[in-house]
């Protein structure tokens, strides 16, 4: 049973009379054999321990944890994390330049998979649309610009949440709250890149009916994009699943279709259709 | 000046009469004070030292760097990377959920504001296509398809190469092999995919030369995406700007405009316009 740990440092200061009963730390932080690697990562980073035993459920010592395998298990989770997040590629803990060229494609052709599915989801979206594009064909020259603006501030809330929730930088904050400040982020960035696409808008096609939709439909958007990019990756948390990993289609598949929806309807009441 | 190093556990099981002279280490691993915080950290991290001294230009100890700053450093630098592949969001080592809103949309909108402008040249090209686009409309519902799974291989691509370039992961392979690697990569995924996007494309249009179209554009485009992907990281790290920063905005303008380039000149041959 662990008792007790004594550093080395006390070792040596202390008198050659003292038993290791008098000199010990009887109040030794530890983890079980069954902890996650992450968690007791997280724990060794927050004390600035330099190594945590571990025990099994006798609380019978079995083991160590070192700093340096902490580093290393860190690196790991934020490599597993920054591939989910840039593109959903599925990392195994292996080096991903020496893993065979089949297995890489079958890694990263998943989520391609999914957001093709997304993304023809927007094209039936738009094909249903088709009447409206037919009398205003300079309508479809913005449809990029909006689901690609919408996507990127999306990305960002969805980013800063899952690495916020990740290194417990969140923590004091509770869902609510930081979707609240995302939404208002995301109007406020709405208003300003809005002001501007609809100037440019305005510039390329000289018609500021056409222009004042696609500023008003971006607005719009960048708020909606916000909100599903804090909310989501809460929610795929709540729901076990990994919000690195899931949060990138689903934020795309409903800033694409409802944006799409929201630009099609604004334009038809704006230009009387 | 630093001459040399004691571990305390020499020092403890050392004799009474033995001078440091003789316990010491003469060969230390030591670090500037102008070297740089990630490369000590990832010194560390490789040979798995608790500290290590650092020294002035005339080699005094000015002081050590110790194991648990560099977990912060790691920590801090993945933060940075993934802050930057997931949405350009410039972080500037404080916490994102106690900085102020307007710090917040600041850092955030000249990234969004870059990619709006990649998007405005797209939709300028796809302005240009517009006599093409009154023809088939049916044209504009593929655009997001191929624009949005082009974007997503290019960024599988580069946020591997990324994180490879920092962690390391990379250092036995040339910029040559990457590239390589991955061309033939996102040929395989393009194939896949291609295959997927014309049998969708003929089963929402009903006409094969349009499905014909898209797949063949979408080979295409996840090749050049998967090319641009991975070279540009390599480009700007060589012109000394930060990749992580720099490839997303660039990857898009690329893809964007030469995939819908790429469209329109197969649709033209294709459809005999």
């Amino acid at each position: 049973h662990l008792t007790g740990i004594v550093s080395l440092r006390d070792l040596v200061i202390s008198s050659t009379e003292t038993t290791m009963g008098e000199i010990m730390t009887r109040d030794v932080v530890y983890v079980y054999t069954y902890a996650g690697q992450e968690e007791v990562a997280r724990m060794i980073q927050r004390y600035d321990f330099l190594a945590v035993p571990v025990v099994d459920r006798e609380q019978r010592l079995v083991g160590i944890v070192t700093v340096d395998d902490v580093i290393d298990i860190l690196e790991q989770e934020a490599t597993e994390d920054m591939y989910a997040v840039g593109g959903g590629v599925q990392s195994e803990g292996d080096n991903y330049f020496q893993t065979n060229l089949f297995t890489v494609a079958r890694r990263r052709v998943v989520w391609l998979f999914v957001l093709l599915l997304t993304n023809t989801v927007t094209g039936t979206i738009i094909k249903s649309q088709e009447s409206i594009l037919q009398q205003v064909v300079a309508l479809a020259a913005f449809i990029p610009l909006l689901t690609g603006t919408g996507g990127n501030v999306g990305a960002q809330s969805s980013t800063v949440v899952i690495r916020g929730l990740n290194t417990d930088e969140i923590r004091d904050l509770g869902p609510g709250q930081v979707i609240w400040r995302e939404a208002l982020a995301g109007l406020l960035l709405g208003v300003i890149l809005g002001t501007m696409a609809t100037g440019w808008a305005y510039w390329l096609q000289g018609d500021f009916s056409v222009a004042l939709s696609v500023g008003v439909s971006l607005i719009a958007i960048a708020l909606l994009a916000s909100i599903a990019g804090s909310a989501l990756p809460f929610l795929f948390r709540h729901l076990g699943l990994d919000p690195a990993l899931m949060s990138a289609p689903f934020i795309t598949t409903v800033v694409d279709v409802l944006g799409v929806l929201i630009y099609f309807n604004i334009a038809k009441s704006v230009l009387g259709l």
